[in-house]
């Protein structure tokens, strides 16, 4: 079965316009009017294909193409839509967007299929408005109760559960649907966000699982005062302190191997005036390895450097997350490969360096990722770009996997 | 003639709750809502004594107390209401309300001073809403165009023109006046914001000059990237730029030597989200010496290094200001000295190590400053505090001076 690879670029394009910011970048933030936005473009792709919608108690978006045995557990296809401030026109939705695809070419093509093929959009993947993210997918997998999820709140005061209620408003026609059995699979196809296909000319990945990732948050209390009265040897200033700090983290543990990745990409000043001292400083980072041992050393390295610190200066550190590598069913990398190969484009297995929802459905049922090249490995930037070749790639060889599925089940 | 310190001491407690935040603190910026309102207390205040009520293009607040020779150059007295966002309860607004209390006392005594007097709160001292402060005496006393001040915006992108013509619209009944005469003289009196006279058990400080201080607002440039595929080498990330850049200048420029005051007090990083690599780092040096040939070295020593990281990452450098230390009328200093000791109240000479709308004035007409003890040095916080005993000598020093400056003139 061929997927219609001119309606997937023209919806891809048609989304990247809801939440577009300047030099074709995107700012669809979870659970926010542009997320909302997109839901209506997705309702409104679903009723004209005469498929179903669903929501849950997360958020999750889900439409469904009917099974021929409504009573067999679904097979799940899907990733996010939601973007960070500067993102761009792939991370997410193009994953969304294959697997409409594949349930609307089932549709053209008139084929029921064994079991409910259900595309999702899961909440809250980026965690960049409610940290962390990766919310639906978790809460879905059962990682992560409902009140955690909705206590979280955003940089303007509002709950994540305030904003999942003002989501459900807005959509009261979407049936709130909780699956009574584990999906039969799940399948997410993804820009690589990396170079390692670009750089290999590989069209494919098959994704062998997902790298570590420790996340924390970290207060310094200073103390405020006069810029211009406070001498410096008494002053407690929480900005000076992080920068001896961050210097010291970047070097030991962001410049541990070649592989390791230390980003503190979020910090907050306050008071944040210039002529007074600041008072506290608060950031959060994001460690990152392949190996799980050297995640673990690495870990505890910037726990203690955080300690080491607060031998000194007040300082609050909270784990945010703390996720081992994940390794995805065997099988259906062999399928992604054998998919690839039959139509001859380049493929290879590769590690995924960022997080995705698959990481948490990978829990709960057998699980995969496809990736395609994105330019110069960029993303989470208006500059992501994947060749409309590869999107389309991409897709056929989703459709083509949950074809052996469900074969599978037969 | 005694001034009515109760009075004095009931008004700042009264003007202390607007604006009011957490623990005695207040929150009163510029042209805010918060200023708004301490302009209706003070204009009821000047209204039940029956002075005249003034502002000026710059959005500066005059209560005038009309002389007997109405054509003579006014003197002027003052200091400013808007305060840090985390600011206290003494810092500008005690000598404003020290000014109205001399204004007031001359009312209730029945004497006419032989020029008019005025109590003025000088717009934006603080400098936190729209940088750099100062703006209302700058413009006063020329040294800054208006053009250049209304183009200032803040971080809600409104500019301080449009937050003046509000000001102005509020208080259509306040005429508009700029003086034909230069000032005859200036007054200010203000908490020391530091602890020399706490540590002498002075109570009045004859004030000889402000220390020099130069700004900056710096920009890192760095390139955004996803924090879990971007390769520590092949990063550009603008915030480890600025920990590394800040370290040094903490240590080099901070630790000069025990006089030099060093601060980056407002920082913001975009687009600040927890797993995308900073692409840029905006942030503000505020540099401070007493003396010239230091600060000079300093400034270029910090400019140094600054240009130092531009060799291998973009940074764009603005100089906001260049202030050399300046010196107050001997003469002035002399009659605040000899206030003091005829009240008995220890005093000692001291200099300002806080920038004040008075180093302005002093370019135009004879000024001076009288400080008073603050505890532990402490302001630009909630625990600002200043004796009732300690305000009460220090609007009492500024009357009399104020009476020599009278008599001077007959």
């Amino acid at each position: 079965m061929r997927i219609n690879s001119e309606r997937l670029w023209l919806r891809l394009m048609a989304m990247a316009k809801i939440g577009a910011i300047n030099n074709n970048g995107v700012n669809r933030q979870a659970l926010s009017c542009e997320e909302h936005q997109s839901w209506v473009l997705m309702a409104e792709w679903a009723r004209l294909t005469g498929l179903e919608i669903r929501t849950d108690e997360a958020a999750n978006l889900f439409i469904c193409c009917p099974g021929a045995d409504r009573e067999l557990p679904p097979l799940l296809l899907g990733s996010h839509l939601d973007s960070q401030p500067t993102g761009g026109r792939f991370d997410g939705v193009y994953g969304v967007l294959a697997a409409l695809e594949v349930l609307c070419s089932y549709r053209d093509h008139g084929i029921t299929p064994r079991c409910d093929l259900m595309a999702v959009a899961w909440m809250n993947e980026e965690g960049s408005r409610f940290a962390p993210g990766m919310m639906g997918s978790s809460w879905f997998a059962g990682s992560r109760s409902i009140e955690s999820i909705r206590a979280v709140r955003d940089q303007q005061g509002m709950s994540a559960g305030e904003a999942i209620d003002q989501m459900h408003h807005m959509f009261p026609e979407f049936p709130l649907w909780r699956p009574s059995l584990s999906p039969a699979g799940y399948l997410e196809v993804h820009i690589e966000q990396a170079t390692v296909l670009e750089n290999h000319q590989a069209i494919i990945g098959a994704v062998t699982g997902i790298q570590g990732k420790h996340t924390w948050q970290v207060t310094i209390q200073g103390e405020s005062g006069h810029a211009g009265t406070v001498p410096m040897k008494d002053r407690q200033d929480s900005l000076a302190i992080f920068s001896q700090l961050a210097t010291s983290l970047y070097q030991q543990v962001g410049g541990f191997d070649s592989q390791v990745m230390f980003t503190i990409g979020w910090l907050e000043v306050l008071p944040n005036a210039p002529s007074v001292i600041p008072q506290q400083v608060s950031f959060r980072i994001d460690l990152r390895h392949p190996h799980p041992q050297h995640l673990r050393q690495l870990a505890d390295l910037t726990e203690q450097l955080l300690s080491g610190v607060s031998l000194h200066a007040i300082v609050n550190t909270t784990r945010l997350s703390e996720a081992a590598p994940n390794t995805f069913d065997p099988q259906l990398q062999q399928w992604i490969t054998d998919s690839a190969e039959q139509h001859g484009w380049p493929v290879m297995p590769v590690l995924s360096a960022a997080g995705h929802d698959a990481r948490y459905l990978s829990e709960i049922c057998p699980s995969a990722m496809i990736f395609i090249p994105c330019r110069a490995g960029i993303s989470h930037s208006p500059e992501e770009w994947a060749e409309p070749e590869h999107v389309a790639a991409g897709a056929q060889v989703l459709a083509d996997v949950i074809g052996n599925m469900l074969a599978g089940m037969q």
